[in-house]
């Protein structure tokens, strides 16, 4: 079966760098309240997916599968499927299709060294809904043909499917040395992380295109940057810089080796909606049905914005610099990083922040 | 749903104590050769099941779904269902319809507390099939309706949903003071046991009748007891009373609580075929394909059988007696059970120890 093959093209090890789990004070699932900002306000472009929907969609099931791509531990992810599920019911109930409302099966997908069984303990007792979770990058083949009929992906496709190899080679013109981000790099790297986040948006698009149900639909919220910005805008790829420059400043002091922090890059790319539009454009087997592009909202409470942004960023990035570094620097790392922010506020002001809303539709064969 | 919502009647916290998770020495992992010489036996009865899958199984869909209940954290689950998929495979072929043969998607369950990441980082890259974790006890709710098209339990169902409450229960004729098992212990407490495998064996019957496709097949291997022989005998059940003579002697030590020591019973039930032919025949939607009865084979190596009967019970029990007495005490209990096994190699000598390979398909509706 070529197609489960084809998964074993992408080296898990490559990108394998989780959320960090459990649910400490560090964890994603303490620190991923920006995320749910943006699923909050997409509840309503899941209902418009779901309208999209063929009527017919389950003609050949009495199963409704959706599937969530980078579903992290939670609880976002529950979140979000019980909107789909609730928009998917609304829509029966809509066309008069009371009795015919199927039951559900959600597949919770991310990569292999993701915490499923935080996930799996987090589940609640009374889901309406069969759960499964799915490991493996949705860069590949993760489900048989056609078997899906909503897709969602939340916060996830900003992650290169890996750095690209350049990046990280002594003897490339495109290495980049000294900085861990390709934003505030050369043209050569940013080169090389643009040919890698297209070759990742084609696999993509590809291994969902056959794994989609006719007449189902995928939903993507994209954290982004807007058409014709460059890349040291986005607020995130800012942050990257700064975290960045911490790890140079350890550097130079002998807490960490600077061999270590050369060969350090994060594999996050803010695209624009024109990529997006570009990628689907390029695969042809999806029709873009609605893209809204949305400022990038943080919803926080008591804690400051500076200590939220922290904790985000150490939640998406803990366990690569982890993995890199050794345990023992990552506190040092994120109270240099809070200081900066602390000291010039401004470091962050003058970036941006779009979220891609995006429904998509397979087109019929 | 009601479905889905039924699971939520059993607490997951009443029976899920897990094999001993990771792949350190004591592992589940490393010992479970004894019931992977009976998944050997059973290969060709997985041909036989096979056959007698309905030809036009797939009729509403291209995809064929495994489950394996029960799965634990590999690799015995990774060879019952690559044997499970060659079955398939071959009884296509042998119809001549080669070019049909379906993908295939596999769900491993095992209760939530089970290690799935274990599992997860187990799968090979190079596997021919989709493969997807469901958490969750195999007694209630898993699947959607009609969604398996081959059901496959290997040494799980002897283990109960949970410690039937009487026995643990201070005011109760079935209290089983001092004991740690019903095989050993007296008329009520041997009643409280029946009565649960009795609920269970119904539970599980039901849940599977309502998930299993038409024509789809379940195929159940238990270890057990002959028909007519008493509880005392299966030499699984003689290993339990061996552990709770540790106990207890540690418990007049002083090493343990005795009141906890009363408090803990292993929910392990060993089944005849008669109890089984009588839980499919009160369910009434499965036929009773084939029932072959095994004498439990150990395969071993270069360690001692001795050896081998200790880690495979340690595998089996370390989470369960680590929760109620501290891990403390656990590689005290185990050396002074290999030391009675050593002084006495008799004591287990006695024992009967039977699998039963069944299989069972769907009646027509």
């Amino acid at each position: 079966m070529a197609a489960a093959g084809e998964a074993s093209k992408f080296s898990e090890e490559a990108y394998a760098y989780p959320m960090t789990g459990g649910d400490g004070p560090n964890s994603y699932a303490k620190n991923s309240t920006l995320q749910r900002g943006a699923g909050d306000a997409a509840k309503e472009l899941l209902n418009e997916a779901a309208e999209k929907l063929d009527i017919d969609i389950l003609s050949s099931s009495n199963t409704f599968h959706i599937a969530d791509l980078g579903c992290s531990v939670g609880p976002n992810t529950f979140f979000a499927v019980e909107n789909i599920i609730e928009a998917v019911k609304f829509k029966f109930q809509n066309q008069g299709l009371n009795s015919q409302i199927p039951e559900f099966q959600v597949f919770f997908n991310d990569h292999t060294q993701n915490d499923f069984n935080m996930l799996f303990r987090s589940f609640s007792q009374n889901r309406q809904y069969y759960a499964a979770g799915v490991p493996g990058s949705f860069y590949g083949r993760l489900f048989p043909d056609a078997s899906v009929h909503f897709f969602h992906s939340s916060y996830a496709l900003q992650w290169l499917s890996r750095v690209p190899k350049e990046v990280v080679d002594k003897n490339s013109p495109a290495w980049n040395k000294g900085r861990i981000h390709y934003s505030n790099s050369t043209d050569e790297v940013v080169r090389a992380y643009e040919a890698q986040h297209a070759e990742d948006m084609e696999c993509f698009l590809n291994a969902r295109a056959q794994e989609i149900a006719d007449g189902g639909v995928t939903v993507l919220l994209i954290p982004g940057r807007p058409n014709g910005t460059p890349h040291s805008h986005p607020v995130g790829n800012l942050s990257f810089q700064l975290i960045g420059s911490c790890l140079m400043e350890m550097a130079r002091k002998g807490v960490v080796s600077e061999e270590k922090v050369d060969a350090f890059n994060i594999p996050v790319y803010a695209m624009t909606p024109e990529e997006l539009e570009a990628a689907v454009e390029g695969n042809g087997r999806f029709s873009l049905e609605k893209m809204e592009t949305l400022p990038h909202v943080s919803t926080h409470g008591t804690v400051s914005v500076t200590q939220l942004v922290v904790s985000h960023l150490r939640a998406a990035l803990e366990g690569r610099i982890t993995q890199q570094f050794g345990e023992e620097i990552v506190d040092e790392l994120f109270e240099s990083y809070l200081k900066k922010l602390e000291e010039q506020p401004s470091i962050l002001a003058t970036g941006t922040a779009i979220i891609f809303l995006v429904v998509l539709k397979r087109k019929a064969n």
